[in-house]
């Protein structure tokens, strides 16, 4: 790794983001925030530490100061060229020192509001994946302070793409459909799906993903675990055979699901896809700005329950993607939040039978100024492949 | 990834390891421990989920309770495969449910001691890298629980490790050593550091590593910043090379460096190579039952600040090593706890001249009864390469 991303991203983009972040937290409520290493700080800075360790490494952003990070002296060459480096100052801190009391030293010589030094006020946003070692130590030095994951008070930071985040999305898209467009053509029966599975992850790669995130092939009865990755089952004629697959292109994110069937399928076999591909189709058309995120998931399964399989639908509909592969926002029930254009997610519907087969069919969507548009958009017809 | 590790430990062995650290958390006055994804899960109990998401799973051990592992529905048929999944109960919860709601009443359900139901009674041991998301989650649905991370509050944890545990670290360490005696051979000038830590890589994984953590090939001034990674300046023939590098090989660690010179070295990079290579095998010989950590990291600073260089030892002299490269002990100034046989750590001083050149020399050492054992054993003289 090469200490930051590859997106073609200035300082200049990275110092309006990380303005953009704070005012969101001042309007939220949010006294400020905590962001510490993975893809908050990715989005926000450019910068990725070689390797996220116990020593403390957090970015400090609250409404008009300017962005301080925090990071071990150790690294602090490596942080100073991140491509966000020139938008906020380091402070760097070194090993034996507390790098909690130091951080809440940094926290009073910024001249943060008094509410974040721990005096009981506002909550302070801390991006979801902070070590708990981390949240406890600050915890511990800022007596009184209180915090809110950004997942609970600012979910939606990441969530609305600009058009440079929604030209990358769809290029890792395009890769992830061209991927299914050559692993049609490879054998399926007598390989095992690990075989399967290192095709995937080759022709991601050569189509331009740097990072490979998951390459599932689940055939037969293992398709029926939404969440098998792969094994060594030997794929056999007859059997349905789940493709899910995706990673990071240029530091945005591909998934993409397709099913198909080795040899001829059953009537029922095609039946089920046929159902899932309608629920995928309504999952879809249900996407336009203001619809709450729970009508993708219900316009989706109601033609799962519909057709009588609504209890072998056992996972939400679909999951946002940006520098990520899975972050909010989600297509689930409960949740109210209305689409706004540039928002980017999967609708992923899937039939799961038990000890048979299972059927999912996905594509990643973003929300347009009068509907949605898929940024995945290979055949949704059952493929029988060899 | 197959959702658990390779290493050839039996449901049995997750049980004592399980057992092992209950009791522990009860001596070191913890109510229970609550493991998230991660090297201690790996650890207890084999488990490692196919990826690290937002939904909750967390191991919750006690004293004289059976373990209970919460996991997400979807989750549930990887994690009831894991080796040590026999020794456990699973208990799942489901999409659009309170995982933090449903965890708290899980709790109840297994009959844990009234403390760890939040009446504000012994902190709860957490495990380092559990998402603060999480904390925050289990913060509120448990009102008036605390909590310690294990690295506060039980640091030696899988610091002690058993023969098995030390064949596998060993059969690492010969896999570095191997990629070092090859890596010697190929040509440094000319080429970029990038080329040459492909090679680090490529040999690691030929001599059986499963997953590169690192390849620091850091020539010239890069040798000065300890934590340059790899980047495209060309080696030129003059340059000392720090080579640090390691992974995983059957699920436990390998970390070692060396550093060579491109054709003949002035009589300074000599010079401070010899004080290196003295002040390692001082922090080597500080090694045995009962010393406290710091002393080896006295015993190597020594060396080096009466040679006139104390400044130019930026970090601590080593870390532990395990199912991860990196986990205490740590061997720093301030560090009291005695060394135990069966321990393993880093033992790496260096030398950083700004701007001009950096070198580094390191092994895994581990305690023996009566002093220390190299893991890595490759020469520690200057090394000329082409």
């Amino acid at each position: 790794m090469t200490g930051s991303t590859v997106a073609p991203f200035t300082a200049d983009d990275y110092r309006a983001r990380m303005e953009r972040a704070a005012r969101a937290a001042a309007d939220a409520g949010l006294a400020g925030l905590l962001v510490a290493p993975g893809p908050d700080l990715v989005w926000l800075t450019g910068y990725a530490p070689t390797a996220i360790t116990e020593r403390l490494t957090l970015l400090v952003l609250t409404a008009g100061q300017d962005p301080v990070l925090v990071v071990p002296t150790l690294e602090a060459p490596d942080a100073a060229k991140a491509p966000g480096a020139p938008a906020l100052s380091l402070r760097d801190w070194t090993d034996g020192k507390d790098p909690y009391a130091a951080t809440a030293a940094l926290l009073d010589a910024t001249g943060l509001p008094h509410s974040l030094k721990g005096v009981g006020g506002a909550p302070i946003g801390v991006s979801d994946n902070a070590w708990a070692m981390h949240l406890l130590g600050l915890q511990k030095a800022l007596p009184g302070s209180s915090y809110a994951s950004l997942t609970e008070a600012l979910p939606m930071l990441r969530a609305v793409k600009d058009a440079a985040e929604l030209e990358l999305l769809a290029a890792a898209g395009a890769a992830a459909d061209a991927t299914y467009e050559e692993i049609r053509r490879v054998p399926f029966a007598g390989r095992r799906e690990s075989d399967v599975a290192r095709d995937l992850a080759g022709l991601l790669r050569r189509f331009g993903h740097a990072q490979v995130d998951f390459t599932i092939v689940a055939s037969g009865p293992n398709g029926a675990n939404p969440h098998h990755e792969v094994g060594d089952r030997v794929i056999e004629r007859g059997d349905m055979v789940v493709l899910d697959f995706g990673g990071l292109k240029n530091g945005y994110g591909s998934d993409t699901s397709r099913t198909v069937h080795v040899g001829e399928p059953t009537e029922e076999e095609r039946r089920v896809h046929d159902i899932v591909r309608e629920a995928q189709e309504a999952g879809f058309r249900a996407v336009r700005p203001g619809v709450a995120c729970q009508e993708v998931d219900r316009a989706a399964r109601a033609v799962i329950a519909d057709a009588g399989y609504g209890e072998y639908f056992i996972h939400r509909t679909g999951h946002g993607i940006g520098v990520t592969t899975h972050e909010p926002p989600y297509m689930i029930e409960g949740e109210e939040q209305p689409l706004v254009p540039g928002m980017c997610f999967s609708v992923e519907p899937g039939i799961y039978l038990p000890g048979r087969f299972g059927v999912r069919i996905e594509d990643i969507v973003t929300v347009t100024e009068d509907g949605g548009r898929r940024l995945n958009d290979t055949t949704r017809e059952l493929v029988i492949v060899d």
